[in-house]
């Protein structure tokens, strides 16, 4: 595979460029040519039962999106648009900042597949997944 | 299929009890024996990319698992946890309030499988998936 | 949506030069502009174990795929590659002919998205599902 | 994660006693604690279009399914029902042979999650996915 074209310094400001990573306080904490690793900080309004207490299923998911697309930023220079993606809910998250790791399975000259684990403060596995990217555009 | 076992009242006490359907501003709008449609109001937040301005990912994938679950919770009395979703994007959505309609695709013993469509203000579907629910502690 | 380019007689020519749908014996029973239905004809080499006496999953993903590309082929002319796809597995399916029906999702510039219902011989649900085709080079 | 409990051997048997299996001409290579390798004999029939001689959708989806569901096997026991999938398709695979790799992504009390990848001749990545395996009866 190609090695990383962006720096972690240069991915960050893309990340929180936009609005809602900003929200979810995301903050890449780790990258090397196999994986990024983003730390989420969590916030009261990511609660999906307040009985439960446990983190919000869109929450989840959009971590392991942002994550699998940023290791393909890391890769072709710029985050590409999710075509579609598949989320795994292993166990419930409670509240506590969140740690996603993100993969890549394939880059294609038109879409990309990249995957993506969702790991608690225990560093136990709340949630997994994977998206299919359209990177047409990043290959030209 | 069984009849819908909650209202429309009862279900947005629920729906809104949880903060972060809450935060995404959701209002249930209208629901029948085949369909909940469930509007959300639109936030500065939910911005993916400030240049392209459309809406994160994270937030059409909560919208449609939250549509998908809360038809599975007027049939069966709550929403269920989430096991595994899936997520289509068809169309990059635009500021604006949006709107999902979820339906039951199929009610199980253990776990059942409903879906959703999300459309933004022109009526355009710009995203829809599936999801499957555990709801073996509701049929109890 | 557009209306069909093809017709039955056209489409089933092309889904039986296919090898394994010809092995599946797959016919198109039914054609309008919403849907596809096509029957399967069960074989014992397609059975998952030797006791329960179901259907492998592996042929009824292969039916949720056929059943939605083909009424993509029905809009666009021909069937187009499945880049990924989801199936769900509602019921085991017994020893019997299985009938699927195809829509379409969204017909897009680059993608699209189409789904499929497969039922058994009672008029069941056994499985559904829903796939993303590469339809750029059908639109050209 | 636990030992397996299942030889080469024993997994054989069981793989091919499934038809569908006996059928795709399926044979286990590898087997260690992290995964299962699944050898595949093309045949003919496995033809998806005349023209382009790729190997079928359909097959490259039963193998994912088999070869995730056969690693849960190794560590419960038996191959546990298939709850729901998804295929990334990112290769044609041309006429010849193809191998499968199976490993765990969570073994749960209720449900279970693996992944697989698929191979060509030339070790090129042609398919992959996860399925979702009902594992609660394997647990007790």
């Amino acid at each position: 595979m190609a090695a990383n074209v962006k720096t972690v310094k240069e991915l960050q400001v893309r990340l929180i460029a936009n609005h809602f990573n900003d929200w979810m306080g995301l903050e890449i904490i780790d990258l090397d040519e196999e994986k990024i690793e983003i730390k989420m900080s969590w916030r009261e309004e990511m609660i999906s039962n307040p009985k439960a207490r446990v983190t919000h299923g869109g929450i989840l998911g959009a971590l392991v999106d942002v994550a699998a697309d940023f290791m393909i930023a890391a890769k072709l220079g710029a985050p590409a648009p999710t075509v579609d993606m598949r989320v795994d809910y292993h166990r419930a998250a409670s509240p506590g900042d969140l740690r996603a790791v993100g993969r890549i399975i394939r880059i294609g000259g038109t879409f990309s597949t990249a995957e993506a684990e969702v790991f608690d403060g225990d560093k136990k596995l709340v949630a997994s997944g994977r998206g299919l990217y359209y990177t047409a555009p990043l290959n030209k």
